[in-house]
């Protein structure tokens, strides 16, 4: 079971650190406004605006900025400013037993998939996917996503249901959250770095990829056995590159069609990665999926 | 050791099937006459224009027409009509069991290196990446690119050697021959249908990927511990998205960022793949690597 991380509280301080692709100023000046005007105070690493080719810095620099954070105790929580590409890079230079040591929120999706997979697995606790500074905190997080993630964070009572677009297979299921960005889950098969599957919930979203490789992706996590082992998987939205209507039609068909002869439930379209909404999940922590009532249900708080 | 197939003559019958994305009739077309050109008689699968979605067919259909010429001792050899996408989908409906019982030469890449993969890993057979009916030979194979194809599986003596652009990490190795588009060998990765890479010649292609991708793949092939298990690794071209130069730099500094700690030989732009030259190679074969001459080495005949 993954261990629950403190909350975070209205003046505590929030890291922010630049993973993966090259952040603008602009866009990480925005984000910060958007944090401290949710009432955290703000520190953002040294080199997060670094640039080498397409990423924040170099691999090492990257690494031990985000070790550093886990272990400033002045950093109650981190939030990784963007996706893009280079967070799979540093796994093999994250201090998962120094995180293991002194929990922490950090907070992220899409190439942060990697982290996030790799904090529940190596260091066994609650990673947050959900909003980041550079991108969703700097366009403006909706009233819902932001109240979703304040009390997510924060551990107010009473847990949180989210609502799917479809059911595509019946039943109910309880088990841990994992998951995040497909192409990254589906990047980390074959490493010490995949995720666990069997027994747990598996959450899925994705954009800007074209429909045959979503099938190449769903079939790479069948034939590994992935598929059959999940206790029930949960979609976000898996959007086509471009936005091409046909793309998304035929995205859709290959979502039914390799997960048509799960023996376990399917819900399609939870408003959870990249799109307008990203309400944060608590990954790691136990959930339920009800096909029923297209929920996905989380009862207990995910932070101590 | 991977088995020879009997080799292939003038007059012999040459099968042609769809196993991956619709073909067109022009193509298709196009393509038999320049294998009939070459002196073989030519059978094309029953069902090779069908069309389900984007793929030649359903899968039950593409795998049986497939598991039919193996069967069928009038054909001698298999070529695959084109790449594209659905080879992987066939893996689990393909009698690799029968396959090993009558070896025969089947010829494609691309997404066809599913099958070329599972034809050695899981057959036991050498098999052929070169290449296709409604693809190359369609729109012409280079004299150079037709005599070597011809002599490959005619099984001339004195072997063959491709010369490599660039020697990207020193030493020589040998180890039978694996691998093929890049893409498609790491969406094998973590399933039942990985090559064994330990002690064996990696030889790795692409094209239309964006360098971020080529990066994720290339690490997650560390990551998974192949690339410190092979005796040496020889890329082909890895083709940017739409030809872009920028892209093409970075994809080059990124091969060379995660070759070069690895203690084997590397080389980098034999003309085999996705190009104007696409040289065929015996997969499961033995050969040689020799970085000091910029060489691949086969010595050895690859069909009986």
């Amino acid at each position: 079971m993954a261990r629950k991380p403190p909350a975070l509280r209205p003046g505590d301080v929030v890291g922010v650190v630049a993973p993966s692709a090259v952040i603008e100023r602009g866009y990480l000046e925005a984000g910060v406004g958007a944090l401290a005007a949710m009432g955290y105070r703000v520190k953002v690493s040294a080199h997060a605006l670094d640039r080498a080719g397409i990423m924040a810095g170099t691999d090492a620099v990257r690494a031990a900025e985000l070790n550093a954070f886990f272990a400033d105790s002045e950093v109650r929580a981190i939030v990784g400013a963007r996706g893009g590409y280079g967070a799979g890079r540093l796994l093999p230079l994250i201090d998962f037993a120094a995180i293991a040591r002194t929990p922490k929120i950090f907070l992220g999706f899409s190439d942060a998939t990697f982290l996030l997979a790799a904090l529940v697995e190596r260091a066994g606790i609650i990673a947050f996917h959900g909003p980041m500074v550079a991108m969703d905190f700097a366009r403006g997080l909706s009233p819902r996503s932001s109240a979703h993630l304040r009390r997510l964070l924060s551990g107010a009572p009473g847990g949180f249901e989210l609502e799917a677009a479809t059911a595509l297979r019946p039943g109910a299921a309880t088990g841990e959250l994992i998951g995040g960005c497909l192409s990254v889950v589906v990047s980390t098969l074959g490493t010490p770095y995949a995720p666990r599957f069997a027994g747990r919930i598996l959450f899925l979203e994705d954009t800007g990829e074209k429909a045959y490789r979503v099938d190449r992706m769903l079939v790479q996590l069948r034939q590994s056995g992935a598929l059959r082992g999940v206790a029930g998987i949960v979609f976000g939205a898996i959007r086509p590159v471009g936005g091409d209507e046909v793309e998304r039609m035929r995205i859709a068909e290959f979502v039914a069609e390799q997960t048509r002869d799960l023996d376990c439930p399917v819900l399609f379209g939870i408003e959870a990665g990249h799109g307008t909404e990203n309400l944060a999940l608590p990954l790691g922590a136990p959930v339920r999926l009800e096909a029923g009532g297209r929920r996905l249900i989380c009862d207990e708080t995910a932070v101590s």
